[in-house]
This record gives structure tokens, C-alpha cells and sequence, in this order.
């Protein structure tokens, strides 16, 4: 193998820092939605510096900049980016690093070796977070798998009812041609990401190799019993839908905790009606959020939840509802791709771990259509989707030489 | 002792319909709050029926309806009533009532007896609910103590921060003269009220004895860790309140079960914040309340729970803020007056049980000037606080006996 080209740490700061003062929000943060002017200036940027690179760049009609360079053999692709949207307000890193780290490595790479044998892309998908559009649902990279419908653009809408094919076109999109955002001529996706969790601090290393990404299902309950008066009815002819909740939330949590990581369950909603201090509760609405990234054990965790679910109500004479509001299966990374950065942490001397995702991806939709693999950067506190979010330059820069020679393996 | 007077049944009847009427509400329903249009002419229509009656009607300082005849002997008065105030909406029992089972049972006396020795009062209290002003806290009764401070006026608001007593002058009471409503001339206070539970429905019988108000505490808690991401933190380094306040609520519901009746504890209110599907909560907020009418047991029932919350938030890494928000002890009635009513119903074969209430009445109050007494008259369904509440007039009637029999032999 040639000699690797040295990349520039000032420089990929600096694009960080560009990136994340579109849109600046709370002192350090970002809030920069889908299709919002922000947005529209976030890709035009990105689209210049790919650009000055030498890539050719050019808009989807969903809103995916696509920046590629043709290979001298042609073939498929070898496409690596992340998203360009944030949460309200989110930080500077959380979706921007990979887009800058995929442009920082392929930049290097062409600058050294000049044109690729393979086709060499970069990708910055238009919508991830749902922030504007909370039913969007991984919006651009569901358009690349052809998995969004000609009905989307109306039926999805922001909290005020607004479809998105409304703010599509407001940006000089035509929501009725998105269906030509297809692509099925990607040989491999990388993405790039802050790391979301604490585990790689916990481990003290700076990547992390991602081997799976976590299958979530989302289940909305409501148990209902009988509002009664909370001093004249005695516990004995109670139907408290409360202490049928605190019985399920209780053991749903301390299930995932017993089963160990990567099992999480977390219960983050819950509504009580009437909601008062001296009245037993008529309704607890909530919802179980649980996350495994084997198929195996995703469905024994629901099997487990679903029975809890049935004795406790049944138990307590409590009417049981149930609502799957998300449902992403797990999604396995590419086991050779996988292999392929392990191979070069090894050789490069970048150490790191390898684990599931727990948070969703682009990278789960885009399995539909090529092979992917994920590299995960530690976060500082093992925060994101605040201002606070934080990576340090080393760890980055470990997270791009992974990338960069991955990408040079694929496409060179 | 003489012939008892025969109670109409169809005049009883017709004054709970009649009383219902105003401020009539959702088909069988009342929305009367305290010194509303509707709270007025319900007032006068008392006084009306009252002075009919052959009573003289005065209201006090702050509201209290009273009716008086004058015994022969003079000294302190034997007194029987209730409240005139509804919840949003309310019934056409609760409260009402206690003023039309008062009427009925001092009519029937002074119609077949004449003057009794000593003076009689019916007393029409004028807002026990706390519906339209939260923080009223029995405020009729209150008063009638010397409890009230001459600042409430002006601190009590309702939910748009309308001060008590500008809703007081509006109906041309003085608030600065709410001191003089107080009395200590009072041998005994007899209060008839629905049960608000089931307790009588299961065991069959019309009417019980109260031998004592439960103690009240209401205690809202706040369990505070730290937010993050649903996915990609580990169960084992989460420090999570929904984790805790499941844990709690299990708990402190179970113990109050396990301990058995007259103890109850309800955890009728929580507030997870963000509270977000996918979100480790930040913090939950809650309130537990816990009742038990002897004053042992209820010492005993907030020390279990304070070492519960403590315990829990240590091992947890929560953050635990606690704030006692009611704290109403334990209020025996008069042993003389429980006696006298359980020696009359065996007499008159009125089948009766002996029970603790576990809502807080106005009888809590008056028990700090005057020996007081509860009678309870079945609730089906043990319903309250609700249009749906409803007495049969025959249970009724057995209250009423009950407590006219009482008033014969204190008054007469």
C-alpha cells in the first residue's frame, strides 16, 4: 500500500466550525432543520467545498447532495456521508461530523492518488433527525432505498399540520419526481457518527467499529381501571391503573438491566388521567421503548414485555390497549465491511471496539440497498442532541484515517 | 322517651332535587362553587326553607349559612349540617345533603316538640371543596374556628389568581370581618354525608357511624438523574427517575394494600420531563398520598415512606426533593357522640357499621371547637365527586333517623 496521504486537523475543525454557525443556536448548538433556510446554506457550503475538491456535486430530488467522482474502471459506488439536519437545538456534531469526515477523507484521497478506480461519493443526506418533520422517518435515505411512496410528501407533516411537499417545493424541490432519488448502484455505504452513548468513554478509546444497529420497537400502552375517590376507596377494591404501570415499568427496566448491554428498555412517556394528587387515576398512557440489536433476543424482549403486559392487566382488572408505533428491525452491518476496518484499526494502530448502535441510522435504511458499515466517534459525557455535545479533534481524526483507508481499500 | 315524628320521605326527596336544580350540570350534575350565582340563590333557598320552618337564619362573616332556634334552658348549641358547595361538577349528595338530612331532622323535631332545651342550629357551610378557590382549605369551617388569619382573604386565589375576596365583596361580603365568624359555643356538631366509597355497598347496610377522620398527608416528590439517549446509554450507567418512581409507586401502593384497611395511599399525579418516548427522563415529579385515621399508624405510614424515597434515590443516584404539601392529623370524633349514635341505631333498628372516613370533611375542622360526629349514608357504586352519585332515599331516611334521634336527645 502507497503511502497514506497526512489529514489536516486545523482544517477539519474548521469545517465543523463553519458547519455548525449555520444555524447556530445557544451558544454552542445548532438548530437546523430539514428544508429550512439554514439547511438550504448548510448544503450549499457543503456542496462548495466538494466542489474545490474536484468532486462534481449535485442536488436529488428529495434534497440529498450526492458529490461524486467517477472511477477509471466505473462499477458501483463507494458513498460515505451522514445527515445534515439537526435536532432543536442539537450540537455540532451529531449527523455534520461524518458528512465533514467523508469529505476530509475522500479530499485527502483524491488530492494524493487522484482519480479512484471505483466511483467515489460523498453524501449529505437532507433529513434524519424527524426535528421538523416528526413522521419524515430517515426521510432522504428512505427515498434512496425507493421505500418512500408518491403519497409521502402530503400525508407527512410538520406539528402544525404542514406537509412536507409544501416546504419541498418552497426550496425549489418537486416532491412528485422523489421517486428518482432511487439508487441501486452503491457497492458499499461508510457513515461516520458521534457516538451518541457513553461506552467508548466508559472504555477509554476513541472509535468504535459498528457491528449492528439496534432493531426499536416503540409501544404505546394505556391501562385503564376505575377513577375513584383516594381516600374513601379501600386498596383492596382499587383498579389503579398507576400501580399496574409502576409494576410494568419497574420490571420492564430491571429486565433489560438483567439481560446486560446491548439490551436497553426505557419507559420516557407516561400520562396519567386525571392526573391529580387525591384521585385515583382512570388511564396511565405510556409507552415502552426496547431496543436489541439480534433479532433473537429483539423478539424475546418483546415476547417478554407482551406477556408482562397481559398478566399485570389481566392481574390488576385493568383494560389493556397496545399501539406499535415504531418498529425497525435490527439491522446487521456488513460482516466483511466490518471486518475490513477491524483489519485496519489493527494495522493502523487506531484502537477500538467493536458494538452495536443503539440509536437508529441512516445506515439502517441504506442496508436495504448496498452493504454498510458504521464508525462510531466517542462523545464527550456520551452526550448528543444538545448544545453540550462534544468530540475531541484526536478522537475525530482517528475516526477519518479509519474511514479514509477504508475508503481507499474499496475504491482504489 | 315520646313518640318520635314520622320523616317524609317525598319532602326529602323534593329538597335534594330542588337544591340540585341550581347550578345543575351534565343531566344530574351541579356546579356550584363557593359565592357563584348558583352558591347564592342555593343559600337562600336554605334560608328560605329555614325560616319556614320556624328558624331563625343569619349568615356569618364569611358565608356559613346558620339557623337557629333558641332552646329554653339556653348554654351551648347542638348543630347539624354541611357544605352547599360542588365540585366542577359535582352531585346533587355531596354536601347537600348533610344540609337537607339537618333541615329534614330539625324541622320534624321542632314541628312535634316545639323550642328544645337547648338551642338547635341547622349551619350550611359555604366552601369545603376548594373547586373554585384550590387553597380555601375548608374555608367556611375554617372561620368558624378562628383558624383563618386576616390575611387569607387576600392570599387564597383561584386558578386565574382572583383573590377569595374580591369574590366575597362582590356579593356584599366584608372580608376584614371574617375573624368574627368564629364560635365557641358549641356542644356538639352532627354532619351527615355519603360515604364517597364502598365500604357500606359491600357490606350491605344503609348508614354508618364515623368514628374518626383519617389524617391526610400529601407529599409531592421529585426524583431527579440525568437525561440521555434511549438508545445508546446502557441500563448499568443510567441513573433514571422513571427507574425510581416506578419503584416508589409499587411500593408505597403495596404497603398500604399489605397493611390493610383503613390505610390507603394513592399516587394519583407524575410528571416525567421531557417525557418523551425515546428520552431518558430528566426527572419525574410526583405526589404520594397517604391516609390513615389512627395516629400511630399514620406516623408510621410517612416514616416508611420517607425511608423508602431516601433508600431508593441513594442507591439509584437520584436527586430527591420532597414537599409536604397537606398535612391534615388524624382526627378521632367524640367516643360520647360515636357511642350515642351506636347505642340509638341498635335501639331504632338501624343496622349500622363503625368506620373511619378516609376524605377529609369539615367535621376535621369543628373537631378543634366543639365535640363533632359523622354519619355516613351508602354511595352506590361508592361514587363521588361526580354527576353519577346517588343515594337511595330509603338509605337516606335511615341516616336521617339516626341523626334526628341524635339532636332529640342532646337538644331536647
Amino acid at each position: 500500500m502507497p503511502d497514506l496521504p497526512t489529514l489536516d486537523p486545523i482544517r477539519v475543525e474548521q469545517m465543523i466550525m463553519a458547519l455548525g454557525a449555520i444555524g447556530a443556536h445557544s451558544g454552542t448548538g445548532v438548530w437546523r432543520t430539514a428544508y429550512s433556510p439554514e439547511w438550504v446554506a448548510a448544503q450549499a457550503l457543503v456542496s462548495d467545498w466538494a466542489t474545490a475538491a474536484g468532486l462534481s456535486p449535485r442536488m436529488d430530488a428529495v434534497g440529498n447532495l450526492w458529490a461524486r467522482i467517477d472511477g477509471t474502471e466505473g462499477g458501483k459506488a463507494i458513498v460515505s456521508g451522514s445527515h445534515i439536519d439537526t435536532q432543536c437545538p442539537g450540537g455540532r456534531y451529531d449527523g455534520a461530523l461524518g458528512v465533514v469526515a467523508a469529505l476530509a477523507a475522500i479530499s485527502a484521497l483524491t488530492a494524493t492518488f487522484g482519480r479512484p478506480r471505483r466511483p467515489l461519493e460523498l453524501l449529505s443526506l437532507c433529513e434524519e433527525e424527524g426535528s421538523r418533520f416528526p413522521k419524515a422517518g430517515f426521510w432522504g435515505s428512505r427515498a434512496i432505498t425507493g421505500r418512500t411512496t408518491q403519497a409521502d410528501p402530503e400525508i407527512v407533516t410538520d406539528d402544525d399540520g404542514a406537509p412536507i411537499a409544501d416546504a419541498m417545493r418552497a426550496i425549489g424541490l418537486d416532491p412528485a419526481t422523489i421517486h428518482t432519488a432511487r439508487r441501486d448502484d452503491i457497492a458499499a455505504f461508510f457513515e461516520l457518527h458521534i457516538e451518541q452513548g457513553p461506552i467508548l468513554e466508559h472504555a477509554n478509546l476513541p472509535v468504535a467499529v459498528v457491528d449492528a444497529i439496534t432493531g426499536i420497537r416503540q409501544t404505546r400502552v394505556t391501562l385503564t381501571g376505575e377513577q375513584n375517590h383516594a381516600g374513601a376507596f379501600p386498596m383492596d377494591l382499587r383498579r389503579d391503573p398507576m400501580a399496574g404501570f409502576a409494576e410494568i415499568a419497574g420490571r420492564v427496566i430491571d429486565h433489560a438491566h438483567r439481560l446486560g448491554r446491548p439490551a436497553v428498555t426505557t419507559v420516557g412517556r407516561a400520562i396519567p388521567w386525571p392526573n391529580a394528587p387525591a384521585v385515583i387515576s382512570r388511564s396511565v398512557d405510556f409507552t415502552i421503548d426496547a431496543r436489541h440489536p439480534r433479532p433473537a433476543d429483539y423478539t424475546l424482549l418483546h415476547e417478554t414485555h407482551a406477556a408482562l403486559l397481559a398478566e399485570v392487566a389481566a392481574r390488576r382488572g385493568l383494560t389493556l390497549t397496545t399501539d406499535i408505533q415504531v418498529d425497525l428491525p435490527p439491522t446487521p452491518c456488513d460482516p466483511a465491511l466490518v471486518t475490513l476496518l477491524q483489519d485496519i484499526s489493527k494495522a493502523q494502530g487506531i484502537p477500538q471496539l467493536t458494538m452495536s448502535s443503539g440509536a437508529g441510522h441512516d445506515s439502517q435504511q441504506m442496508a436495504a440497498v448496498c452493504p454498510v458499515v458504521m464508525i462510531f466517534v466517542r462523545s464527550e459525557g456520551g452526550r448528543s442532541h444538545t448544545p453540550e455535545e462534544y468530540s475531541t479533534i484526536p478522537d475525530i481524526m482517528e475516526g477519518i484515517r479509519l474511514l479514509m483507508v477504508a475508503l481507499h481499500k474499496r475504491a482504489y
